[in-house]
C-alpha cells in the first residue's frame, strides 16, 4: 500500500517513521517548506516535493498531517478521487474531504510530539473515524498496525477528546511554565520541581485525579491561600488564575465528600 | 540520634520510613488518631502514643509532620527546650518554635505523598532552614543522609517554592481532573489520556515548559478556541478557566517570540 504524506512537521515526521517501520511504502512527502521536506525525505529515504503540482497521483492513501489552517486550501488543490484521504487533526471535520473523494476519514493521534524526541508510536492512542463502515475498516487496519491503542470514535467524541487533551497537556504544561517562572524568581533551579512533576503525573495511573487532589485549596486553608495570593501581587494575571483554580478545586473536593 | 515523629499521615509515614532506613532511631510516634499511629508503629516496630502527655522527653530531635492547622496547638503543649524541633511545612514560619527552644528549623520535602504508594526518598528535594548556622548544619546533616537533593533556603525561598509547587502539582492535578470529567462525558476511558499526560510531564526534562508549549491557544486558533468554548457551555466555570488560560498562554507565546 503506497502512502503519500502531506506535511513534514512533528506529527508528519513521527507518523511517517512509524508507517515506514511497519512496512508501509511512503511514496512521496510534500511540504511547502523545502527544509522540512528534505529533512524528512533524508530520514526516510523517500522523494519529496514542495510544489503540489508535482504530486504523485497513484498512491492508495493520502495522509494530511499539517496545521488545521493549511488543510482546506491544500485539499482544494488535490484531485485523486479514487484514493483514501485521511487527516490527523482533533477538531477538523471529517467532511472537509466530502467533495473530493468517496473514501475519507481521520486518524487522530492523542499525543504531543516534538521533532527531536523519540516516542514509542505503538503506545499512542489513535482515534479513528471513517466516512462509512468500509473506509473505517481500512483505517482501523492501518491504525492497528501502528499502535496497540486504536479506538473507533465519532466526530463528537474526537472533538471532546481534543478538548480534554488541551487540559491534560497544553494547560498542564502552562502550569509548569508558571511554576518555572516563580521558582526562577526565588533563584532556585527549575530542576527542583521535576521530581514533584513526575510524581504528580505518575500518581494518576493508580488513583483518579479527583481523589489524588491535594494542596491548600482542597481544605480551603485561608491562611496559606492568603499568603500565596499576597505573593502574586506583582503578577495580577497569575493571582487571578490562582484564585479561580483554588475556588474550583475546593468546590470539587467538597462535592466529592 | 533519637527522633520522635509527631504525626502519622502521608509525610510522617514516608519520612519516618526513610529515617529508619538510614539508621536513625525513631523513639516514638505520636498521633491523635490511634488508627494511624498504630499503623505506622506496626510498620516501623516503634512505640506510639495518642496522648501528648505521654511524650518521650529524651529524644534529640522532634519532627512535626502534621497539618499546618494542628501545628501551633501541638507545639504549645510540648516542652523539651534542649532538643531540636523541626517542622516539614512549606508555608509555616520557622518562628512558630521560637518561644519553645533555641534550636529549631524546617525540613520541607518538595514532593506529593500518598500513603499507599512507595517513593524513592533519596530523590526528593529537601529544603532546609535552621534558626542559626549551627542548627542549619545539623539539619543539613540529617537531610543529606535522607536525600541526594538537599538545598539550604531562606523563608522567602521556601514560601515561593511552596507556591510554585501548588501550580506544578495541585493545579496540574486539577487539569487532569477536568480532562477526566470531559473524557468520561464522551464515554471513553480516562486511560486514553495517560500516554499524553506522561509525555507532557516527561517533555519538560529536556525542554523549558515555555518552549514546550503547544496547542490551539499558542497560535490563538480562533476556529478551535470557539468550538471548545461552545463545548463548555454546560460548564460555565470550566469555560471561564479555558478562556483565561488560553489568553495567558497566547500572551506568553507572543512574548517569547
Amino acid at each position: 500500500m503506497e502512502i503519500v504524506i502531506l506535511g513534514a512537521g512533528n506529527i508528519a515526521t513521527h507518523l511517517a517513521k512509524a508507517l515506514k517501520n511497519k512496512g508501509f511504502t511512503i511514496a512521496q512527502i510534500y511540504s511547502r517548506t523545502a527544509e522540512s521536506a528534505k529533512a524528512l525525505s533524508d530520514m526516510l529515504d523517500v522523494p519529496y516535493i514542495t510544489e503540489i503540482d508535482d504530486l504523485y497521483k497513484n498512491a492508495a492513501v493520502y495522509i494530511y498531517a499539517l496545521k488545521d489552517s493549511a488543510l482546506e486550501t491544500l485539499i482544494s488543490r488535490i484531485n485523486v478521487p479514487e484514493a483514501i484521504h485521511i487527516h490527523t487533526a482533533g477538531s477538523v471535520s471529517l467532511n472537509i474531504f466530502q467533495d473530493k473523494t468517496s473514501r475519507y476519514g481521520v486518524i487522530y493521534p492523542l499525543q504531543t510530539f516534538s521533532k527531536t524526541k523519540n516516542i514509542d508510536f505503538e503506545n499512542i492512542p489513535l482515534l479513528v473515524e471513517g466516512n462509512n463502515a468500509e473506509t473505517t475498516k481500512i483505517l482501523m487496519d492501518i491504525a492497528n498496525r501502528l499502535s496497540t491503542q486504536c479506538f473507533q470514535v465519532n466526530s463528537e467524541q474526537r472533538a471532546k477528546l481534543h478538548l480534554s487533551a488541551v487540559f491534560a497537556c497544553n494547560f498542564t504544561n502552562y502550569m509548569y511554565a508558571i511554576a518555572e517562572e516563580l521558582v526562577t524568581e526565588s533563584n532556585l533551579p527549575f530542576d527542583i520541581l521535576k521530581p514533584l512533576i513526575a510524581e504528580t503525573a505518575d500518581k494518576i495511573n493508580n488513583l483518579s485525579p479527583k481523589l489524588a487532589q491535594t494542596g491548600p485549596a482542597v481544605r480551603y486553608d485561608a491562611n496559606i491561600l492568603e499568603k500565596h495570593i499576597a505573593m502574586l501581587q506583582h503578577k495580577p494575571e497569575l493571582m487571578k488564575i490562582y484564585k479561580e483554580l483554588s475556588e474550583q478545586i475546593h468546590k470539587m473536593a467538597t462535592t466529592n465528600q
